[in-house]
């Protein structure tokens, strides 16, 4: 049988998600609990597959993967949660043999812009030149010999606390392209950045390096097929009470580090 | 001369406060700043003292220590700073040569306890029997020959988000002291412990250990003197960025968690 799985992880914690030597890595810890659970044998003959392979830094609360496997199917995501730390798996659907979870109907990022004080109004006018389809080269770190069209179909954008949030919907991005874009956006907000210096850099005939925004505040937030997921109840409130540690602790810090200020302010 | 300096730290980052081999402490970390900036040649003849000895996880936005020093009053607390990393320096104050840190008017520890449907009457209630002078053998790892009387000149209980903050405010505590006081009002607070349990622990007639709340959630707020220190603005912007760059990691982090739950529960 052939399995997609939905799982987040907070970057934080990896040195990215493919796979490195002596590193941690999100790849790298899931395979290693997929043989251990003996889910797979090996990721080649269990054509282990991911939807998107998340730079260094960068979180998910919903990526996607895809493995063969004979294991009961609602004993999968509960195992492997047992022997993961910080990777959290919580949807399971049955596929088709061919079933390549690269090939998603959407994809959705999530970027957390620290807001400074920015006009939301020039952030949505930046944000709009680059909706629909263009050659996304000066907004990617290229790949030889890939295609740098791409098309995005939304960016949103909204206010959350000190947050402007963006967020973007394509079929596919480019490697680092949702980060240069935002780079570009909040640049042209503040006044760094005309539409014509994002317009000759869209149109991709000459090289231009606008930056690259942290990876710290993207999140991978959901990658969407044809099916949705089962959502797995079973082993959910140990998830749920993980996570809500996990919560209780940054905000405990945020008390300290926001009491820290104050004090310092006199 | 002989200076108080105030100074915060995030308990996270610190195996406690006071010095241990080959671990990273608060005290450790302060007194190889001051060797290195050449504040100080040695803690012994600069006659070193502190105000309080935190637990391993406790935080301080507002400990204090006192040197004496040669050194450019103006500069002490800059140069301590560009050593120091997860420890801010912000306040400083001329002392009488026989200042010992430890006489202090006032002590305010702070305890953040994660609101879980708690009735707020029944915590004040319960921190009401600690206010005022007892018996506190009980409610502390007693250190030998160790006078257990102290006196708890408030317990004040307010809500903050999913918080509620307890302040207690004494001239001192015993080691543990606050924690355990912590522990039992929750505990009591949940119908765990009546109050003539917590009386009679308080009598400190018969041994009875009520258990110890973690310590990630308490902060040492601030130590008062007779005097007040003056806070040093010349390197106060670059502890502010520093402070509020934390600050921005950790609520992209909470953003994250938050999310990651919603994920989950579909």
């Amino acid at each position: 049988m052939r399995y997609a799985l939905k799982f987040g992880y907070h970057g934080k914690n990896f040195f990215g998600y493919a796979r490195q030597p002596n590193l941690r890595t999100v790849e790298g810890d899931i395979i290693d609990s997929l043989k251990k659970t003996m889910i797979i044998e090996d990721e080649k003959s269990a054509n282990f597959q991911s939807a998107s392979r998340t730079d260094k830094g960068v979180s998910a609360c919903g990526n996607v993967l895809a493995i063969d496997t004979d294991f009961r199917k609602d004993e999968i995501l509960g195992a492997l949660n047992a022997h993961l730390e910080d990777i959290w798996f919580y949807g399971i659907s049955q596929v088709g043999n061919d079933f390549n979870p690269r090939h998603a109907n959407q994809r959705w990022y999530r970027y957390y812009l620290l807001d400074s004080g920015f006009d939301v109004k020039k952030i949505q006018d930046a944000a709009k030149i680059f909706v629909g389809s263009h050659n996304f080269s000066n907004f990617s770190k290229m790949e030889e010999g890939k295609e740098p069209k791409r098309t995005i179909d939304s960016i949103d954008i909204s206010k959350e606390n000190e947050f402007i949030i963006l967020d973007f919907r394509a079929q596919s991005f480019l490697w680092n392209m949702v980060r240069r874009i935002v780079k570009a956006i909040s640049d042209s907000a503040e006044g760094r950045l005309s539409s014509d210096d994002i317009l000759i850099a869209l149109a991709g005939e000459q090289k231009v390096d606008l930056g690259i925004a942290s990876p710290e505040s993207l999140i991978l937030m959901d990658v969407h097929y044809d099916f949705e997921f089962e959502i797995e109840i079973k082993n959910l409130s140990d998830l749920k009470k993980n996570l809500e540690d996990n919560l209780h602790k940054i905000r405990t810090e945020n008390v300290f580090y926001t009491q820290m200020l104050r004090s310092i302010e006199g």
